[in-house]
């Protein structure tokens, strides 16, 4: 036969991007690796630059970045790492977007609205991406947005094991802050050992159209531990909110439990005096030292990562990684 | 300058599918024009062949099919019939699937499930569409998996006009089957001149994880008339649940209003005895005698389908035609 | 260097859908190994639902299905199983057809025609298939429909063995059916060591166009055993008719071989009571025992794919597998 | 309303390559316009290069080029027509290869080889061809090789018409020059009034296996004038060993009929000394006074392509040019 | 003729996005319409909305931005706003770039570099833009990077009859600051009536490579006018040295004319105290208050590119436009 | 797990197209391995065949061609060759064209004409090649025109290492032929030990307007050796003024060094008489004997091709290759 047989090997690298270069630092270093070296920078009228210093023909690339603040900048220089990696004859190239950008626009609540969410998988695409990562998407319908495999991770496993070191099931109830995440609760609640459910709703649209607006609480609360619940804090508003009518409500103490920590905005003036005990959430997105506080713990979220990165290597099952957590 | 020049004009062609031809009639009729006359039947094994009996070329077509049962055969004749088109140089392919198929598989619940919505709508962008048109989808992030424009119609202002001819809203309470669909009975109630709202969910996960369940209703709905709300009725065991237990809180009486009568298994037996005193539905899917009982009623939807094929031909604003409708 | 190394291998994986389950065990057994474990049904409104119980992250997988009848069904059921696997990471999927659907629409006969072939060629490439597998297309010229590979195997070798066993060679004819089926029976009679051929046409259109149409035989069938050869029998007419007319003429006995059992509609009835001695086809179709008749030999098609899969899994020759035989 | 609104107007255009810029001229005489002037030559190394000396911005351009020989040269040409018009805002381009380029390549006859009219079809399409209009394709399955309209033109009116003004039908045989073309002939003899038929074919592989080749007539053509129909001729081997069986069968004369007279090699020597009373063929590949001999008549093709032009551009049907024909 | 037939008419509309309103306000008003009624906001995190106020559907539209610094964030709000034009039906969309972003970064310098102008391009065509309006790209081979039309204009005339008014041609050379940018001074000095041409370089490449770096000009400037020509000015590091080693070898004065004033950085002081009597840019990129210092002058860029929007949406020539100025 | 499981390998083969055959056999050679049999020949009209005639399932196929003359017929030679590739399963297919075809046709000069060199890479991607490898493109630009990786090398450490054979450096004088080629010179400058740098320009555009034109050599050359350095010489006009005017200033000799030996019309005799004392290619086109003269040497570029096609297959660095030689 004619030609030249050699055996395959594959190799795993990972790449990163300039938002929080911490976590792909933390993600290699759960897999025994370090980030390969790359050199970018800003050029004076805002243009991105990006080289990667090192081979990488014939790798399987994991590219992470993270879309916490000035999200088109880091999303921009995430497209032009994969274009540079597409060049540079990488092998397969998995874009790692822990928090997806524009997750939120993800329909057209209006006539004339863009479905920023597709474009983003689909410029992903254009660059040449395979593959996505990504934890907690706003709506699990955007796994559809990408014409191949979407790895999505949740974070509950994470949360809830720290969670249950905090508090006592017995006497904890899980708290949806709107109608629309109960859901989420439903499994949280399970996972916690049944505990029983609540969830915050605001009264005026629900039954008495003409009186001004309050937030209730369905399910009970009063004497016992609050664990509060949703994907991600924002500015904090709707959270800081609950945590307040719970406690008016003879809540013990309330937990905020969260997977992306975005706050932006007064988001820790409201979340550090809302009465909360503890605010917890993941670094999945970087969280600066002025945006801690107090009452906020952070979880590391590189051992999820690794361990899914490392399954979409070696070809194992990324949704095993979820089953003992019945999520 | 060389050349031939001409001043252009176009023109609109509604083609039908087997499943519904008594819809695409109508519309054809509302637009003062008839259906394109086409050939359509099955081989023996059960492979289906279509031909258009007049010339397409150069016309702005809009394929009519509809998808209640044997969804996998109508959607095959539907992307022949785009396939067909194509060829035969239709120069714009709107397809209008009033349902559409598989829109409740729109994300992967489990690992290794297919996303069949967006592969339906991929499947219509390969054989040839350039547009979609469509009536109350599952969610509407659905609109993101296809490609090109999606006019999502709603079918809300039929059924409201007709609703407020039979109760009278200052006795009225809009109520929604579960908890996942109180944003479309709260549009319900803004419409209906601001009612009260009430909806009704199963207690065990919420608040006692050790009893049975049971449907609760919360709101107000003693001695009033209830108007239960959804997108679609398909084996009709959520619907008659919910209006046995709105009579049993003491309800004045129930009209239940969906958009798509799927009314598929038990639909017929549930519906026609559990007390609702009416069952309103459009005709976005064929109806046959043997489906129809004596508390239903069936609104047309081919004057909304025609206003808004008209506009599209016309490059009007289909948003309008529910700006007064406050959808 | 950066990153971490391994050495590749690869995983083989048969996948079924519901059409022929038998063919696709049969496959697995010969291979060595079993049909991945799957779930499969059809909701009431008639949508078909699919999910894998098992990873096949990273492997090469054969999507079995048999296009006989209910053919939109299960089309659909592959494309949404093709979906599930690109979703779910699979490495390269080959979709195994061996009776590939829509095969007779090829070409435009008339004006505003669809190509039905190209059509379900495009939208096997649009659920996410590499590369396609089928059994004695109707024309050759289809595996132009397909922008890649498309193995196309002969069943040729499988039925000549089987006929040696039945027949003198040397007291044989091999006749087509009709004129433009000559070359098929030109590579059968090689097959059988140079037999002599014969061919039936109807002989109105030759030579006397103004007499009534009948079969007429080209070529010496007296006192020979006849070998009937065609690509598939579906409802059985032209066969049973060409059967009759080499009784009339004289022939032996009669043999009719073909690849695919449609057998539609009244095929049953027509050829146990034409005459015919033996009617010789493959399971590339599954044959319900309402379809077995006593004349009725069904040859086992399995071993040939497996071979076939095999050899694409190996980067061997598929091509190779017929060289012996001729084709 | 925001904007400018003027009314449309449509503008068509014909340019051409140089391979056979009569035929272009002609058509566009045909249309009452001439053929946009263009700049194209070739470098010394062999490139082309070509250039539009007019603009075409919004236009529906026709690109028209033959592909007799230097088929290469011609093709690439055509496709950096493509090309350039694509960039210069074509509105609509239509790709006119009346001969299609590579068109007996249409399937895998062995292992490895390539499907390269399949391949012509994409590289027009890449370029930017929107459509594909061809006279009398090799195989009609060759349509599905194109993602969107193919006009598939028939010659025969054309050559029919002007072989009634040359025989007497009452005494005319239509023949095929071998058992694969007899569904062309079938239509010829429709054509001509239901004239009998008869075709030629090689008789070793049909009865006698061991005997040496030999033509027979199949059909009565003594004392008959006969018309020899083909698709193509191209070194004349075949249809000049047909009009000498012919006549050695007795018929009184034979005239060859074919719609593309490639001509290449000893065609010409061929076709004037076998004993034909005429050849006639049409012009839709340019022949060289080298090429013309006492026999041939050459008819113009730009009629019918000039109709089928108009057809398209005023979006009018092109298959009711046929119909009258019986095609 | 089944259907309903209009005359067509069609429409065009500008829009734009927030980096230079000022531009599209001129371009608009140039063409009698006013920009379209647009809403665009920052969310806290820095992620983009865009929704249009008025209906776009069948619309020739225009979408306008300037990519001056802030480029990631002005290029995601103009892809956003392409997206939402073609979810809202508009019929061709053309992105207008003057200053096309990443243009600079259009080759590989190094291995393992993207390619970041052809990235941008596909971005835009990934959007769904369908052509692409940019005035005096990097380098002119870019306009391959989009597979489509890319209507690519001079600012020269502008420049150049401005220019003409502030000087005496027959005492004034043109100077390119590099040797690259020679052919572009060549087009300059035949613009101003064949006046006399120079260029500066660094000469330690050139002749002697051991000694010092120092600039040197070729070509006759003592005692003339000198016209100093650039594509675009950025840091304006290059411009001030050329015009110092101008005035040191004796020029008379020295005019800078630039079509991009991309300004970032240091460019204010350096321009301003570099001893040119005038900086002559147009405003293809929106110049703030802070960046005008005494010896700026602004010319608009407006009429031009009205000029070609109108030109795209009538089908006229927009190479004809520079034909006068001989570009 | 269900499946057969077997360690991958991989197989790299050469196939060679027909123009230029001894290149690639070369190339297997360097690799110690051979050319894989092809077949391949024209018919009568011109259009090609190609078979290969091994297996090349799983694959790395290169598929050689050189573009030196009949470049349309080399061309569609290598896409039919690669379409041939794709359809038997190979598993990645790279062109090598040493000399890209069509490479000087990279922008529009003047409205609508094409960028045929974009044309061309679309081409090579739609016949299914997954990578591109070129010597010395004629703008670095064009490989932004691929979406995919495009290797580049550069010949130039290749025909230094001759040089520094042939003369002293310290007497040496790198010289460009144009003003647009100085940054190649100044890389060989460096190459060859920081030797003096000059070039030849037209001097009439520069100074002086109404004189005849006349070339000028800037930079040092009386007394000492002039290497001339271009990427090509296609009919030696350029370069065999240049030798003269070299040599007309002094130069004690002059060597030609160029990458393509293009060498088409009058090119032969230009360079064997303007007076220079070598000329040095290297075969990256073949150079029939007719082509050859005395003062012609041909460096064997098969040594750099196989180490980039070694490390391709190995998925090492290409880049790598050039960096001592600091290109």
């Amino acid at each position: 036969m004619t030609g030249i047989i050699t055996s395959g090997e594959k190799r795993l690298v990972i790449v990163s991007g300039r938002a929080h270069p911490e976590l792909a630092a933390a993600v290699a270093s759960e897999l025994g690796t370090e980030v390969l070296s790359s050199t970018a920078y800003d050029f004076a009228n805002g243009e991105t630059y990006v080289r990667f210093n090192e081979s990488v023909r014939g790798c399987d690339v994991f590219v992470m970045q993270s879309h916490g603040d000035r999200v088109n900048d880091w999303l921009m220089e995430q497209l032009i790492m994969v274009d540079a990696l597409k060049r540079a004859s990488a092998k397969r190239i998995s874009v790692v977007a822990p928090f997806f950008p524009y997750a939120r626009q993800d329909k057209k609540h209006l006539g004339r609205e863009p479905i920023s969410a597709r474009l983003v998988a689909d410029l992903y695409q254009t660059a040449g991406a395979d593959r996505i990562m990504s934890v907690d998407l706003h709506t699990s319908q955007e796994q559809g947005f990408f014409d191949g495999p979407w790895d999505h991770l949740w974070a509950q496993p994470v949360l809830v094991e720290y969670i249950k070191s905090r508090v006592d099931p017995s006497m904890t109830t899980v708290v949806s802050p709107d109608a629309g995440r109960i859901r989420v609760a439903e499994r949280w609640a399970h996972a916690l050992g049944d505990t029983p459910l609540a969830f915050v709703h605001k009264t005026r649209d629900v039954t008495r159209p003409n009186e001004s607006v309050a937030n209730r609480v369905v399910g009970d609360v009063a004497g016992r531990s609050c664990v509060l619940v949703d994907d991600m804090i924002d500015t904090g508003g709707t959270i800081a909110k609950a945590v307040q009518v719970l406690l008016d409500q003879g809540a013990k103490d309330v937990i905020v439990a969260a997977t992306h920590g975005v706050l932006s905005g007064p988001a820790v003036e409201r979340l550090s005096s809302c009465g909360a005990r503890e605010v917890v959430v993941t670094d999945t997105l970087p969280i600066p030292p002025s945006k801690r506080f107090g009452q906020l713990t952070i979880l590391p979220i590189a051992p999820l990562l690794a361990q899914a990165i490392r399954a979409v290597f070696d070809d194992g099952s990324v949704t095993s990684l979820f089953e003992s957590a019945g999520v």
